[in-house]
């Protein structure tokens, strides 16, 4: 079996500018958006030109870049002031992925550092946390596959894949893994409402992989999973809280509840920079609500009856208690508590520290 | 508070023909389609020009009049052979809705004991089932309503309203009757994929009612009821077994799946018409499976990445051991079982005869 192809790249730095493959217009069409200034950057993550936490995090450190080009153009001496700015408005740019935070926290700490013309050490910066996003994700791919154990269906939910990351996937990098050793025969795929990212992406990107994708309605999963269909549900997170309590998109609970009803696995696949340790539990996880648009019209036509309204929030938490494995980069943290993820995370940090020592 | 109105009707019987309100134009165009011969009503169940179990029974109902009509004319002695081949392409015009069939079982009751002209006898039959329905309904509506001990918000599920049925609802007539004894504050209604009925029928139906309705999509019904938003799921039925066990639209078992996780109770609303005596448990209920062009296209326009496949099983299995009330227009079936269906099922067969005796 060949190896899964990895050309699918939504984040792109190219010729000094960010390129993004913008996730509206897939998978009729395959355009990039080239981006020179951190008001755009900031205006595609709120947009959803890009999504997905990892790959808002990659998108916003390449943002830092932008915005320290700039503000070092207009003052060589005092650009340090009013990019902070710059990092406010890509911070709040979508709630709930941590990994924005995260990333931005990084290059400060290079901000923190420079003295000169920034644009080179960010750019390394933004390129390193890129390159280790994509190699998170290949070791998570290999740990995650390694717990399905025999061959059959897995179901996932979203799009968790090449275009939420920097490449490869968290719930679909195990997928393809899994695919290319053949423990997983092909996915169902939840069209995920409202935004059909399973319809639109995660179909088009398991396809280019050749692996057999089956779309059905949300409402189905638990019927598909009282036929036995599916050993596994594997979805990747917005952010995790210190308990081990995920929030991914809507829908995500929803499967976790009828997994753990019939018998079925239930795996997420995060790397750690989506673990906020400054969040006890998931009730205080900050929950985006998107536009009721979202639900009233299609494809720009109304097709609710006028007066009518919606409640559109875009994640949902599923309580630790419902997880069977989180993958992480450092390893697989079984039925995760709050002991648990706080090893991980020393370990993480230790390997932090070796990096940078 | 003022009495729900009750002026819409799905399905007309004037001037001689079938009008059925298009339920695929809802809620940008009321159009309804007159129809005059059988092979056309055939056609509008199947295409769902007219869906919901009981308003499809109804519709048959009609389409053996106009059926009925051609025949006598074509042939006055021997009218009854011929008629069977439409009996049977109405029945097979849908799957899983038993009423279809249980409606042509009573129409072939009177084509068995007419003699002459069978227009004016069919016609009756065909008004009777239509009324009775209603009536059910109205009866179903004050017996749910009766089961909500406290005011507050519930969810419902597809449409099951006076577009489903003769006139009022099944789970919207309960949910009719509860608002208007102040029980029901507001709805919450899944969008229901990949039909919308949600969204274009059920909000469409209970604004006109001024019943204040929420649209969500199918995956957030879990994190709803997490947030203790809902008391009650109120959902209709298409067919249910002797057991208990009931088909209903795809995504309903998983509702029941999460409001037993979450204590929220689940109330399935259907007229005795709907219960299978034939079928032993749902396991034994056909499940109609739609095109896959439901899933992969949406308003005609391709979707989803082209090779990937869809399962659109358009109704599902809910065991009886998840229903904590059966409503039915004879009485309120609490934890359905095979004896207490069994009881019901006399109990409505002693009313028929008393009708007809």
């Amino acid at each position: 079996m060949s190896r899964p192809n990895d050309h699918i790249r939504a984040i792109v730095w190219r010729e000094g500018a960010l390129q993004l493959l913008d996730q509206r217009e897939l998978p009729e069409r395959t355009v990039y958006c080239r981006l020179t200034h951190v008001e755009a950057v900031a205006r595609a993550i709120t947009d959803m030109v890009v999504r997905g936490a990892p790959a808002i995090g990659i998108t916003a450190a390449y943002g830092v870049v932008l915005a320290a080009q700039a503000r070092f153009r207009q003052k060589p001496k005092g650009w340090k002031t009013p990019i902070q700015g710059d990092l406010a408005l890509l911070r709040k740019a979508r709630p709930t992925a941590v990994n924005l935070a995260w990333a931005l926290h990084r290059m400060q700490g290079v901000i923190d550092t420079v003295d000169a013309d920034p644009s080179e050490r960010l750019l390394a910066e933004a390129r390193a946390i890129h390159a280790e996003d994509v190699a998170a994700n290949r070791r998570m791919g290999e740990l995650g596959a390694a717990l399905l154990n025999e061959p059959g269906a897995v179901l996932t939910h979203c799009n968790a894949g090449s275009l939420a990351t920097g490449g490869y996937g968290t719930a679909l990098g195990v997928i393809r893994s899994g695919f290319t050793a053949g423990t997983i025969t092909g996915v169902y795929a939840d069209e995920t409402r409202p935004w059909l990212q399973g319809a639109r992406l995660t179909a088009w990107e398991l396809l280019q992989d050749d692996i057999p994708t089956t779309l059905l309605v949300e409402g189905a999963a638990s019927y598909l999973m009282s036929h036995g269909r599916v050993g596994w549900v594997i979805v990747g997170a917005d952010r995790i809280a210190a308990n081990g309590d995920v929030a991914n998109k809507i829908g995500t609970y929803n499967l976790a509840v009828s997994a753990r009803h019939h018998g079925v696995r239930f795996m997420v696949v995060a790397p750690t920079s989506t673990i906020d340790m400054a969040i006890v539990d998931g009730s205080a996880i900050p929950i985006e609500q998107r536009s009721e648009a979202e639900l009233l019209s299609l494809r720009g036509q109304r097709v609710a009856a006028v007066g009518a309204a919606a409640w559109n929030p875009s994640f949902d938490i599923t309580p630790a208690s419902l997880v069977d494995a989180l993958v992480t980069e450092y390893g697989v943290v079984t039925n995760p508590n709050s002991a648990k993820i706080a090893r991980i995370m020393a370990v993480a940090a230790d390997n932090s520290r070796a990096a940078n020592g």
